[in-house]
């Protein structure tokens, strides 16, 4: 039984059941899971982990890839097993113990985790428990939906649960591209010089002896959240390709621009979309997450290749993709966040990176991820490692929120996220400014003239003239800088009068 | 004449006075000239252009390396001969009219300014002014003391006006190492693995034909104005030394440490010389500026090799060390800054990157370049490309300035140059802050303990401790978070009472 998913057999010895597998997991560990944004987290070992934290009470640090889907960040955080978390995640409840301090969380650039624990600057996992469609005959791990963090967890920690996830196809073998850069000093550069590049193994290699437990589940990835485009996000869909196009016709990009990036949410996956009706052919993504959208301009022919480092499907696509995953493999590739997201391949390749705010200032600094300049949403994610290093690094928000309550164009920003200097281009509904070669004042000047929403305009507007009038390269009134937000969180609406 | 310092007879016949060169310089053109940190700047056109100006108005757009020595910028600023500038500065002349807003001035990451002109994002110089030791017998533009953004200037401009100095010696000839990124898509790796390799040519590849002015001068470099070590630098230095033999005790470093990149300025010249005194040995740089102590780290046989783009000394350390150019010259190379600060490098190495903050906050957000929020001070140089892709990112300042009147650790700071994810390591002469896997909440704790003024420490305390009564990840009272700032401004202290 499962010889076909153990394939060393005496691994087959190391199956226990995952309450048995979390009792390995002690108060005070630091815990590496795989899971990347709701893809291939491990399932059966957190669920009883919370369960065993409630009876027999553990605090863990647990790592992951990025968030997790199952509602396993709320039940572990309802079950007080989570001192700190790190270094990415979504879920109401943890964002909720976060924003009251009851778990320290760690924000990081996505590429920068394990990096950071192979130079011992950050404590590496004492358990390593990672979701996996099978164990090769060498005892290596194959991934299923996202890598993640998973290889340089499995690397770095002592010891190493697998869980065998029987709801993945066998099929999804081959998908993945295992490499670790070299510990420093003496590390050569990363070999891969095209999108479709392999460059490592299909397995995660590690010995054998490693594997203290293997369990077995059966519970399928959470589907995708993302909502289909409505009027605002295909409005920001349509200005941004009809600036691609621009862009095309100036010659400075060729029809089939250059690899993608797209960040997770509806967003960016209407903006994907909308390449879809587009002349654009050839593409290519070299990304995070491939959502629905990568799947749709693959199916229409539009796009050649996609590397990501985990795949968050909606079900009706996930059925289609899984159910056909021979169609798709000669066309994908997954790769550990650390390559998908190294700033030396997405500036050598030069992508077009497509991020969402959470708003951003008249100088086009961006916050990501701190509503009301404090408490967290998400965390930055992949998107400072992607928006420094890109060809063009847009931005996409719709310009108001809350039925209007919310400008997210503000005076200046409450967190910044990403400085002014790594956006290029931001967008909204109402439009697009392309912000390249320009000053702080003319970047003003074209943000508010084209994204700010109407019932905000005349205030920024004013705002920012009486600033120039105090002088400066970034004019401010201090005094008022942050009195949108501040009216925000007195009044409920940001231009509300005291 | 000239024929040892111009090989290709050809070019001989280009000569012509520097006034005659500079009215090739039309209005409304781009111009690039080489020069990067009052190092290696062209000086004879450039100062004929402010005269010319002065007669006859014109108007440029200048680009840079980073800044210009000879008083040039205020020359060129006082002829009104600026309509833009990029991409950093120094000069007091142009930072008011900067500040001003009547010299729009675009501040960028010094490794991205020719990679967005490469990829026609920002416009292509009309005319690149280049200062040069000699030109080979290929017509190969040798530089001088940096080398900046010259090259791709050279590749990227229409025409080319050549500098010959000849207060520069000869024995500069060799030290250069020059290569250009290959245009998107289809780039490799930069094939640059440790510190000392060489992977371009000794001089600026051109078409003689492109080669429009040769203007002879005989102006040295302006001397560097660091100052040395004070307490205050001196006591900074003694703790990121102590913290960096911390480092190696606990096996994260070893005694050669890393390559090292210290920004320019008088703190980062402290820490260095307090290298001299240490137990390190075998170390090496990686650097945009080497210092007058690079070289002292040399003489001392501390230092086995020093990779920078520009050479910045003190006179009595230039007469040293270009007196002695053989004696130095299997010790060093001068790359393009794109090459000594690409992320992809610095990652690669694992740089200790040291870089000066003009503030940070509690959380170890850096504002590296705005005063009061608004005002330019230099720009952001190379501290970016650094600080995201250093192996450890520590920036220093003093804890106050003016006399008291301004603390250099604040609640919120005024501009953000440097997210808290890019910040390592804080130090002030008060201590050091180690921020490494530290949620916000403890990095506020962190930095308030161990960085803060004593005269400042109740009152930021005091801050922290209400902010985190309101909650959030990163707790902050938004009316009185950039009040500090605002008393600086009114009363001219940041703890002034209304």
């Amino acid at each position: 039984m499962y010889s076909d998913r153990i394939r060393l057999p005496s691994l087959l010895e190391k199956i226990m059941s995952a309450d048995e597998a979390a009792a390995l997991i002690q108060d005070g560990m630091t815990v590496g899971m795989s899971g990347f944004t709701r893809a291939g987290e491990a399932k059966a070992v957190p669920l009883a982990l919370a369960k065993l934290a409630t009876s027999s009470p553990r605090k863990i640090s647990l790592v992951t890839g990025a968030s997790l889907g199952n509602d396993l960040d709320k039940k572990l955080t309802e079950a007080g097993a989570l001192a700190r978390r790190m270094p990415f995640q979504v879920d109401n409840t943890l964002r909720k113990a976060i924003n009251e301090g009851k778990v320290l969380f760690v924000d990081q650039h996505l590429s920068e985790t394990v990096e950071q624990m192979r130079s011992k600057q950050i404590k590496a996992p004492d358990i390593a428990v990672i979701e996996a469609v099978a164990i090769t005959e060498e005892g290596h791990i194959v991934p299923t939906t996202s890598v993640g963090n998973s290889a340089s967890f499995v690397a770095e920690a002592k010891q190493v649960i697998v869980e065998i996830n029987l709801a993945h196809n066998l099929n999804l073998e081959g998908l993945h591209d295992i490499y670790i850069p070299a510990a420093r000093p003496g590390r050569g550069p990363v070999p891969l010089i095209n999108v479709d590049d392999r460059i490592g193994t299909k397995a995660i290699p590690v010995d054998p002896a490693k594997i203290a437990a293997v369990v077995i589940c059966d519970t399928p990835d959470s589907p995708s959240t993302v909502t289909p485009p409505d009027d605002e996000t295909q409005a920001i869909a349509d200005h941004l390709i009809a600036f691609l196009e621009r862009e095309v016709a100036a010659g400075r990009l060729t029809k089939s621009l250059l690899p993608l990036q797209a960040g997770i949410g509806s967003i960016a996956n209407a903006v994907m979309c909308g390449l879809l009706k587009s002349d654009f052919s050839g593409l290519t993504m070299y990304s995070e997450v491939l959502q629905d959208s990568t799947f749709e301009l693959i199916d229409a022919g539009k796009m050649d290749f996609a590397s990501g480092c985990s795949m968050t499907l909606s079900e009706e696509c996930g059925k289609r993709v899984f159910g056909n995953m021979e169609k798709y493999k000669d066309k994908l590739v997954l790769r550990p966040q650390e390559i998908s997201n190294l700033p030396e391949i997405a500036r050598r390749l030069g992508i077009i990176g497509v991020n969402t705010a959470l708003e951003f200032d008249i100088y086009g600094n961006v916050n990501s991820t701190h509503v009301g300049g404090t408490k967290m949403m998400n965390g930055i994610g992949g998107s400072g490692d992607f928006a420094r290093n890109a060809h063009t690094s847009i931005f996409v928000t719709k310009s108001i929120a809350k039925g209007g309550a919310i400008s997210s164009v503000v005076p200046m920003v409450g967190h910044v996220d990403h400085c002014e200097h790594d956006v290029d281009v931001v967008v909204t509904e109402q439009g697009l400014a392309d912000l390249r070669g320009l000053a702080p004042r003319e970047r003003a000047r074209a943000i508010i003239d084209n994204c700010v929403h109407p019932d905000y305009r005349a205030a920024l507007n004013d705002y920012f003239e009486r600033a120039c009038a105090k002088g400066g390269q970034t004019p401010h009134i201090l005094r008022e800088a942050l009195e949108w937000h501040i009216n925000l969180e007195e009044r409920g609406s940001m231009l509300a009068k005291g």
